[in-house]
């Protein structure tokens, strides 16, 4: 094996949003294979805000990235190379490859993708973590009923686009909080009732405005103010669903928590929180229900991709600008 | 009908904690009954946390008390004279009839009560709309299992001192969460398993000595603190029940909401709140099975008897700072 991988190496921990200081850069060859090893070569890696979380040292539901381990990322890639009997050269497959060029690793976590099937950036967004976390979140802790009103926050991201377009499919009534007009005019474009522009509209009042009944399910990617917000027009036994909450995350003081959460005794209203690892063992019957509604034309997705690996730090910090317009991914070589 | 009542009326919205100038004390006549009406002489009135929230001017599962309002309270009387056809004189009720000596009423809400089941405070306790609270939290919300380790905050208090004893006789390891070594040694003559003295102790650490494998259920009437402190150690599928905020009641400043709620995402946790109101179609069942527990020596209950009206002010700051030691109540008459 004669290739050279190019890596991000995680090089201090960030103290708010990650800067270039963070992370090393290294060049090296790519390693020969023990048994039961493959080699990818990474096509497109995903960048996700909960990579953020994964960079502080503190237990959560996966193991902090190691000062000097390689940036854990979820990524496509093609096998080049096999000493895995599950896995021969030129298969696509899917899994945490990491930020970086050339992956060497045991196999495990990694799926087969079928290029035949769907665009390969969809296996990073709707077909993919983004697209189950928005299915199972939704579905499995929010129960939408048709006629209720759902509001999601972070409507115009990977995951929030899929929850409001599958709460659509289930009969609700569809309100996106998202930043900008643009963002806004994609919302009604995948069929959103209403769309709320944070950055020029007091979310609390349109709320208002758009839950005349209130609002029976949230789906929080956001949390902070429009977190605080939705609490208060909470509808009786509404459910919140915690899934994120990208306005803290680079919280350089203590995060914030929703000084309103008793509006849940008052409303008999529940908040549940939830990662997509959470439904592993139902993830084939997800991906199957989604790549039908794919196919149908009922469930569409966008991606934003940034071509270059060395891209990696700034598009890692779009993510938190609300730069990326649809579901961010890193192009690092072609198909 | 030729009594003459005495009672408390709202006269301004408290700010912080009630003063003596948020209350008139007035003196009346009792006026003739009307038809349907009842006369009701009050012997024992329930001082309850609850009763804060009704006195602020916002929406809630309640309206608020008006100034020149008498003050809502559940309290416990005997009929002295009727002209509702359900109702006879000599008949002891419970309902809502307010912190004053007599009420008269047309006979909403109230409920008769058997003199020779239980003493009469217990219908203001364990029998009543604590032991209800506690009962239908704990069951219908939590869903304890056996063997899983339950904390409840405000733990001596009519509803956390219920609370414990039913997550008891469901096999849960319990650790009750108290201010002073009083009432954490009431804590253990009721069976719990471990007592925090918040006032003392560290109730993060310690919290995290008594529930090595995580909490899995928190029955939460204190908020603030304790409440973080709960989220820090919470169990997968753990489950908040939000009771209360009692410590949270009478904040001058915005109210302080849990900073580390996203403990609920990485855990899959679940944070849910309630009124007793709620569950108002089962309550008979509830008085059932907790009147079988307490005739058979498994439920126990404590209740705090302040004697005479006039001492309302001062007793219902007691619930604030912690003074009472059981179930708090105020004594307006002789049975």
């Amino acid at each position: 094996m004669s290739a050279i991988n190019h890596k991000f190496e995680l090089a201090a921990r960030p103290v708010g949003l990650p800067k270039a200081t963070d992370w090393n850069f290294k060049e090296e060859p790519v390693r020969e294979l023990a048994e039961n090893e493959v080699a990818v070569k990474i096509l497109y890696i995903s960048l996700d805000p909960a990579m953020r979380g994964w960079m502080n040292d503190r237990r959560s539901y996966i193991p902090p990235v190691q000062i000097g381990e390689v940036m854990r990322a979820l990524a496509l890639g093609r096998i080049l190379d096999s000493r895995n009997p599950k896995f021969a050269a030129g298969e696509l497959v899917y899994g945490p490859l990491g930020v970086q060029e050339y992956a060497v690793t045991n196999g495990r976590g990694l799926t087969r993708v079928d290029a035949a099937a769907a665009p390969l950036p969809l296996y990073l967004s709707a077909l993919g973590m983004p697209g189950l976390t928005a299915y199972f979140g939704l579905l499995d802790i929010g129960k939408p009923q048709s006629g209720e009103t759902v509001v999601i926050s972070g409507a115009a991201g990977a995951v929030g686009a899929v929850a409001g377009q599958i709460a659509h499919l289930k009969g609700c009534r569809v309100v996106g909080i998202a930043g900008g007009p643009q963002k806004c005019a994609y919302l009604r474009e995948l069929g959103f009732d209403a769309a709320i522009d944070y950055k020029a509209e007091n979310v609390y009042r349109t709320l208002q405005q758009h839950c005349p009944k209130g609002l029976d399910i949230f789906f929080d990617n956001v949390g902070g103010d429009q977190l605080e917000a939705a609490l208060s027009v909470l509808a009786r036994y509404g459910r919140i669903i915690i899934c994120g909450a990208i306005s803290q995350y680079n919280a350089t003081l203590a995060m914030k928590g929703p000084a309103n959460y008793l509006s849940l005794l008052v409303n008999h209203g529940t908040m549940t929180g939830f990662v997509v690892g959470d439904y592993a063992p139902r993830w084939g019957e997800g991906l199957q229900e989604m790549a039908a509604w794919v196919r149908e034309g009922k469930l569409k997705s966008r991606e934003h991709i940034v071509e270059g690996l060395e891209k990696f730090p700034d598009a890692l910090l779009m993510l938190f600008s609300g730069e990326n317009y649809g579901k961010l991914i890193l192009k690092v070589a072609d198909a």
